[in-house]
């Protein structure tokens, strides 16, 4: 009988229409109907990527398709660069390492984000870089990093620019080609408002030379094998189909509102939880936070996890904790996708309520207050970079 | 508009119970309703393989599971013995040799079934094989292998047992443990009754020992990263999430009915389809055939393909036809999972009149008599090696 919030980075409520797709009879992967929405979904996601590119779906979560973005691309003694301000770019690095290549690392403080120039001057300082590793943002802090700046500098080097763009893309503007990135790998359980279990990545001809030389062993993440497929408009392996059929109506959906309008969107919601945190006392916690997901240090003696907990337990809200070493420090608010301005409210009121229960010292409505004047207004009067 | 019958090996039929739950609201995946969840269908499984062995679940297709077989349990260098009867069987080879594994491979014909003797003179040939990768039912040839002979020889020497039982597992007996099976991978959309996306795969003691010392790369299909989350009851990466709600249905389902129920009706059916086959005039392909698809050649003169397209475009009835080089050369009829007697009248109905438009000469409602009367009787008159 519990009714559930969810207000987590990912997964993401579903809407209906697309939910009751995925219980539609299912469809044979090798029929041309299946054919058809499958090509009409990866043409469409081409657009919420902004690419010309080649959009490759796989059967898998996003850390899968970012595996194959590090096992397509390289071969055994490539240097890399892997350029991380959270538990996400670490992921690059354990990958990378999984494979035997040793990434040189840029490793900013969590809750600070990745400075353009010491990406330039780590591929001025070794011309030997093949690609650079990072994330759009950063899921575990609620960072985002300046993707435009850092893709115009890795252009004009050999190297290519690689992307987890997994809870970002869908949510928050990420120009694939006009900012000159290589690989975009995303998710769907993010702004795209399905269920997890399938992954994208957008490939650029620069990066597909890459493809071509590689070295690294694979087989079920193979791009060759899903671009060959894709030209003969199906997929290698069997497709997660019902995921896919879903995904169809989420797409339409995202075109029938304006996928301009859904970034607006999020970065509405956006301003408004920074500006509730704000007016709770609460710290944002990152440098620049990004517009999918916003973060807020817990205050001296609240014990984080117990906030998470009671949320969840006590009102069916779930938002998200801290990862790894912010375990306990910082809470999450997620606000991308089917999530809407009255349910960033709900939070909101259910997080005083939870505050007061552990006894933080919180005036009741003040939090919402000001989520309120800020979507009343429409526009965001809180700077994206109020954290710093 | 048009109404679609689903006679194939995957993906199978959806019971309405369990699409419905698809499209259910989304849970959070780290959450202790998730996690009941999780942790019933991974204890439940094991009743469907018939292992006290952990299953370990992936979100991807049965390919990604046979891949994570090779590389968790391999180190360059390691010799293997791959046996193969058909399409699935010689994808071991092409997976172990993008990882730089170079098989001793046992080939036989498409359509026959392996000799347990070849595998035991080659295990005896080459004591350095670490592991023999074999079919358990070849979904490309409707042949069924002898494993309970195989497990006993394979048991016997220091190799392990790998077994692709991806379409066989729970639409015919299999005794993981009994058989002595060290892994078996199998996948969501086949007997399972569910839509593709999930893998699943048990892993023995003997070859946890392997896992132990493995040293092929690996990330994404790591089992010591899905070993350890299962001990905390959740999984390494976000797991696709509605379809293990869904999963959970099916199961129950297949235990309210009771699995060897659920077997016995496979059989039966099996036993129809090889009557009406053979009543039609149809050769069957398989040497021994198995219990979850029926293969039979195509008369001299007619396209196979054909057959195919017309039962599926006139009539709405998909079934396979040829993979590979049996590509218009037999057609198949699945008959597991979801897939009731009344399906099965359809499917030869249809074909029956498929095979008259396309000028074989057919006495329309003999291959359905022969099925009704294998179905009345409820028991399988006409023997498994009638193909031979």
């Amino acid at each position: 009988m519990k009714k559930h919030y969810l207000l987590t980075p990912g997964p993401t409520p579903i809407p209906p229409e697309v939910a009751q797709k995925e219980s539609l009879p299912i469809l044979h992967h090798r029929t041309s109907e299946f054919s058809k929405i499958f090509m009409n979904v990866s043409e469409s996601l081409k657009e919420i990527f902004q690419t010309k590119n080649d959009i490759l779906i796989t059967a898998s979560s996003g850390t899968g398709t970012m595996e194959s973005a590090v096992i397509n691309l390289l071969s055994p003694g490539d240097e890399i660069l892997v350029a991380s301000c959270g538990n996400f770019g670490e992921r690059w690095i354990k990958i990378a390492e999984a494979y035997g290549i040793k990434p040189t690392v840029i490793q900013v403080e969590w809750g600070k984000a990745i400075k353009p120039e010491t990406i330039e001057e780590a591929l001025k300082a070794n011309p030997k870089i093949k690609a650079v590793y990072t994330t759009f943002t950063e899921t575990s802090t609620g960072v985002v990093n300046d993707i435009e700046k850092i893709g115009s500098i890795v252009a004009s080097t050999p190297a290519v620019l690689v992307l987890d763009a997994i809870s970002g893309l869908g949510g928050q503007k990420l120009l694939t080609d006009d900012w000159k990135v290589d690989v975009v790998v995303a998710g769907s359980q993010k702004g795209l408002m399905l269920a997890p279990g399938l992954a994208f990545v957008s490939v650029s001809p620069k990066a597909w030379k890459l493809v071509e030389s590689s070295k690294l062993p694979k087989f079920y993440f193979d791009y060759k094998k899903y671009k060959k497929s894709l030209e003969g408009k199906t997929t290698p392996f069997t497709p997660a189909v019902t995921l896919i059929v879903a995904l169809e109506e989420s797409i339409n959906m995202i075109k029938a509102k304006g996928f301009e309008n859904v970034l607006k969107d999020a970065s509405l919601l956006a301003s408004a939880a920074r500006a509730g945190m704000k007016a709770l006392g609460l710290e944002l916690f990152a440098e620049i936070p990004c517009e999918v997901v916003t973060s807020a240090k817990v205050p001296e003696g609240v014990d984080g996890g117990k906030i998470v907990k009671k949320l969840r337990e006590e009102y069916g809200v779930s938002i998200a904790g801290g990862q790894g070493k912010l375990k306990g420090k910082i809470i999450r608010f997620a606000h991308m996708g089917y999530i809407g301005k009255a349910d960033l409210l709900v939070g909101f009121a259910c997080l005083e309520m939870v505050l007061s229960q552990l006894g933080y010292k919180v005036e009741k409505g003040k939090g919402i207050a000001a989520c309120e004047e800020v979507l009343l207004k429409g526009e965001a009067p809180v700077p994206a970079n109020a954290g710093v």
